[in-house]
């Protein structure tokens, strides 16, 4: 079983960027996210059945979650085009053109064989117009219908998704269709994309108390800034995934207690101190920011996997804290302690500078 | 003290490229190499010793060579212009003057610490015009004199470096005065560049038995592949070193016994062995070829270090195959079966297709 709250760090195809199964044990991830539309264009879902299913593939035995593709569909591929049938589209990798279906993305989930796939949706971006909210929330609705009905692996659980952008109207509406569906955990989809953090707090506050009393779990996708976890851990999500931490590593911009540090700047040249006191990852425990700054100065392939270690710690160790809090009856009176230590872990955000 | 003969991974930025000190470890490696030339440039030796020194720097407490640098210079530096005091050149990285001069170069390996610094050299291609292999060897031996003057640091190994081109009159010329100086270690320059291999062994045929009974260490510096190194090792040479098998690593190229396997072709793609049966690497351990067949396809960073780390176990592991054969004075009779071993792992080889 999951410890929740929990964050998935992302393998997008079949690997999280710049680390083996050893690092993701090691900065403690329990459950790892892999792309269905990536693994069904490359290297494809029947090679890794073939080859043994998706943990043998990739070397790792602990539970993988698949998304269902709908996302992919609609932010990567080109000449997209959806209807009620299913979703068109030519692959971001080659151009060429492939068809996904619910019962396809069904299919090449049960191939891949993660221990929790998700039924195949329609996303919208929450500022769309409010018609195509409602027609991608109604069609992402049939779809979920149709997952359920196509999916026959008893040993792999099924997640349903939520819709509806940032109406509140919609997002009920969706809730109360996905929950009365004999889903094993229930997604909520369309959010962490442009809406403000008070549209998603309202879309929220509409979700969890209908889910109220269901031991499902909670999924909210593709949110990944400690804060914005927190707030939404606070309005009763359990499971996150991102790539943000890892994305930002790889940029140089390093988190720690309250802030981040962008490895770019020179300051951190000279700088004989472990980017965070303390850390446990492969990073601090044996190196100075003077040597990762001078790693993505030289390009040198290291960086990535030193500050992607680092900011799945950070981000690992900071769902342990939440937990922490929360087993401990302490979350509320904890928030204002966790909120600082999260910082704003955002792009623009103000650096923390070198004390 | 290093078992030899011995193989030292180069980590030109301070970084075996791709890995970091638990993977060399694990590879097996006793000793690696870092390029004066690079360090200098950047993060610059002045930063490195405020830092504690290169051992501390880059997380690694065992042996640790510096080059002298001046291959670098001739190789990699725009507009140099080398006379008898020394080398100005423009920065690869950024276009900017330096001069190096024997004693500077010493100056920057005292700052940087390691284990065994080389005297500054003017190496000069082996096809070079006769007049010019003899004018650069004795700019070498007047800057050897200038190296072991301008070291100060008991606690540093210092080896002088032999030049001469292919002429044999060159190379003896070259060994013994190199030879009569108090180094600590002598290595062999102006080789594992255009010579051919007979060139190679006919320099060495004059260079090793004038060192017949001396018990300093002999490095040929560059030389890479395990059946060249085989040769070397036949003709007296006990240290190595060369970027190559982590450079064609990071192409997709992977040594096997016999042979190499080019991860690119796409009957790969589908192959579940190992890349080399039986081999103890983090690669081998736990992943298929089809795996790292998709990493490279998929342009993932996990591609390089898994790569990476077989090529080097690979290495390290046949350099530990001739010491057994040497230990146990069954050398020439093992031969026919290291050379075997060894294959030809040189670029454009024939591959070992899979079977």
């Amino acid at each position: 079983m999951i410890d929740t709250p929990q964050f998935m760090p992302v393998g997008t195809n079949a690997t999280v960027k710049a680390l083996d199964p050893d690092d993701l044990v090691e900065v403690g991830a329990s459950i790892v996210l892999a792309n269905t539309y990536h693994l069904y264009l490359r290297p494809g879902h029947e090679r890794i059945e073939r080859l043994g299913g998706l943990h043998r593939f990739m070397g790792w035995d602990m539970p993988i979650l698949t998304d269902s593709g709908g996302y992919q569909v609609v932010s990567l591929a080109d000449a997209r085009e959806v209807d009620d049938d299913g979703a068109t589209f030519r692959s971001h990798i080659d151009g060429a053109t492939h068809r996904l279906t619910p019962e396809l993305a069904i299919g090449v989930q049960e191939a891949l064989g993660p221990d929790i796939a998700v039924a195949f949706d329609h996303p919208v971006f929450p500022s769309s117009p409010r018609a195509e909210v409602e027609a991608a929330m109604e069609r992402t609705h049939r779809w979920a219908e149709r997952s359920l009905a196509a999916h026959t692996r008893p040993d792999q659980a099924l997640f349903g998704i939520i819709q509806g952008g940032v109406d509140p109207e919609f997002r009920e509406r969706s809730t109360r269709f996905i929950a009365s569906m004999p889903f094993d955990g229930i997604c909520i989809g369309g959010l962490a994309g442009d809406e403000t953090p008070v549209e998603r707090a309202t879309a929220l506050d509409v979700v969890v108390p209908i889910l109220d009393g269901d031991p499902r779990p909670r999924y909210l996708m593709g949110l990944g800034s400690p804060a914005d976890i927190l707030d939404a851990v606070r309005l009763g999500v359990d499971l996150f995934d991102s790539v943000l931490p890892a994305r930002v590593a790889r940029n140089g911009q390093l988190w720690v207690p309250g802030g981040k540090l962008n490895l770019r700047n020179s300051a951190f040249q000279d700088d004989p101190r472990p980017v965070q006191e303390g850390c446990p990852c492969r990073l601090c425990r044996s190196f100075s920011r003077a040597y990762l700054a001078h790693l993505f100065r030289a390009k040198e392939l290291l960086a990535f996997r030193l500050a992607t270690c680092h900011n799945l710690t950070f981000t690992l160790d900071f769902m342990g804290r939440i937990r922490a809090a929360l087993r401990a009856g302490t979350f509320p009176e904890s928030l204002a302690s966790l909120r600082e230590y999260a910082g704003r872990q955002t792009a623009g955000a103000a650096d923390v500078e070198p004390a």
